[in-house]
């Protein structure tokens, strides 16, 4: 994290608008051919000949989506843009720009503008993502940024999230839980440094849990591999509300049941033991915990040569007939159906 | 305006994020042919073939860019949607789809959102326009609108700001200062019913202005006239902080100075009449109001037949030699630096 020592404050009604746009642009170099004008005119010029054009937007609100008290401002820029391509990637596509839209209250000043752009780029140039546009403003509380990505695809090789039919294999990248269990260890210190500033935290053991939660990785990387396995998933999504959730929209939307398996469920060691020190229950947190931005999806049962025995992926169970419902089979062999919690759940608490 | 006279109040968490979308979106037919996938995957799927894909984003927050208690919410959709129109038309360009992402507080109950999405639909029915995506979630203070439009445009077609030449004409369409107007009388009337509640304003004599704030249109018209009449111009940019903060930004992109005449400026009567009951300059109030959502464009003067008489358009001024600077020649025939004010002058008030 990029910390800023020496407490510079900048305010932002000194810079302006356009000073301000200026300021966090003048560094950008476009690295797309596609991008045929970026930041500076009334909108950006992008050119898509033969493929087709990929739009996917998200908002982060302060106090709803992120608490600056323990994300720093450059992982949030850093996350705030995974969010998004996370959603290119799952419709199989390559994401080529994005804008970003930020409103920030007089609390903030040029400096943590600064950070946070810094995430931005960092997530660009990691991503070879060219940003090409935004909108910056003040708001009246708090901090709060939209991006939209922009990504392109052939249109045979794009994955709806209705194709998947019965008997395909259901297949998710990575593992899962981790980065909600992240999020409930940051929000546990922070209440032990608000009754005991002094307390040093040892979070060596929960490193995993908070590099998920703090700076996920969209997995543009499994597209490719896809791509050189010659695999075409048959339905896609990305994993941002919840296991449970995703299986039910892919089943929904495809008009097939499924059965997940339990027991297949990949979850980290991290994840296995600090549900133990919690005492929540592993598989609840792979099914509604959300913003694992992996990547969920089904493949024909010819294709599982293609992809088994590779550590980027995990058979968790295979779709059925619409009429079979969707199923979680525990490990005690018992049929749950399936319900979405993740953010209406969440909503509710 | 769509008045909901029954008061029902359907809280927004009941139905949750999934049911909200459905919601909002089960209604929408697509209607452009490059729209392959709209609301309903991670991503929507524009085909633009031979053309250039156009982007462009604002951001609109309460309590900054609008004011709830004078401001109906079906309006404030359909202004939303102008907003960023406005910019694709500033380019030349079709507006082909858009993507609305929405922030709300629990104070909004379903009704206000629907209220919102009914301006936000008329919107795009009007200027043929699809909604093919977004992200709606809870805020905490206030509203918020986050609007990215696509567009599209051959090559060939697409004016950027900075192609204005030496001796080239400024043309402004429509009138000016209208729309900041409006706001201020709106305001005046909101204190005054602060003071009594029982007073009945008449507001016939503000008709226009009023719907200049709450009902701008975009000038789509002028990109078809344009294209009819065969001129394309040099350099364009839509009027959204003020006519001077526009010229300012052709002439420095496209390094030139320009004349701008202070007596050709285009202003409707009631814009005179309430400039002088308000004792504002209206010269002043054309240069920095903001808001017209006009299009300002520079021409080469052989083009100048095809544009002359057309009520359109008026010819406020011409470019010079970057050396000669940028500036206003008044009614009295003395030349006054033009200065950006717009938004840097509304922040510091």
């Amino acid at each position: 994290m990029l910390e800023n020592k020496e407490n510079t404050r900048t305010s932002l009604a000194e810079l302006g608008e356009f000073g301000l746009i200026n300021h966090l642009t003048k560094d950008i170099k476009l690295v797309h051919k596609s991008s045929v004008k970026g930041v500076g005119d009334d909108a950006a010029v992008i050119n898509h000949k033969n493929m087709q054009t990929l739009v996917t937007t998200d908002l982060l609100i302060e106090g709803v989506h992120f608490d600056l008290s323990f994300m720093p401002l450059k992982h949030l820029g850093y996350k705030a843009v995974m969010v998004n391509l996370s959603d290119v990637y799952a419709m199989n596509g390559t994401a080529t720009q994005i804008t970003v839209s930020i409103a920030a209250s007089n609390r903030f000043p040029l400096e943590a503008i600064e950070e946070l752009y810094a995430g931005i780029h960092l997530a660009c140039k990691n991503y070879e993502v060219d940003l090409v546009g935004g909108d910056t403003t003040s708001s009246t509380k708090g901090l709060l940024i939209s991006i939209t990505a922009i990504g392109e695809a052939n249109s045979d090789d794009i994955v709806y999230r209705d194709g998947a039919k019965q008997n395909d294999l259901l297949v998710v990248t990575g593992d899962l839980g981790a980065s909600y269990l992240g999020l409930q260890v940051l929000e546990r210190e922070k209440q032990v440094f608000e009754v005991n500033p002094q307390a040093k935290p040892d979070l060596d053991q929960y490193a995993y849990l908070i590099e998920r939660q703090l700076k996920p990785e969209a997995r543009r990387d499994i597209v490719k591999l896809l791509k050189d396995l010659k695999v075409k998933p048959t339905a896609m999504i990305d994993i941002s509300d919840g296991l449970a959730s995703e299986v039910i929209h892919i089943c929904q939307q495809s008009k097939v049941g499924c059965h997940l398996y339990e027991d297949k469920i990949p979850l980290d060691p991290q994840v296995i033991a600090t549900c133990e020190e919690f005492k929540i229950d592993s598989t609840m947190v792979a099914l509604s915990g959300g913003e694992d931005y992996e990547l969920l999806f089904t493949v024909a049962q010819s294709d599982f040569d293609k992809i088994k025995g590779n550590p980027n992926f995990t058979v968790i169970g295979h779709m059925t007939d619409v009429s079979l419902g969707m199923q979680l089979i525990t490990r005690a062999d018992q049929q749950i159906p399936l319900t979405a919690q993740g953010w209406d759940a969440f909503l509710k608490k």
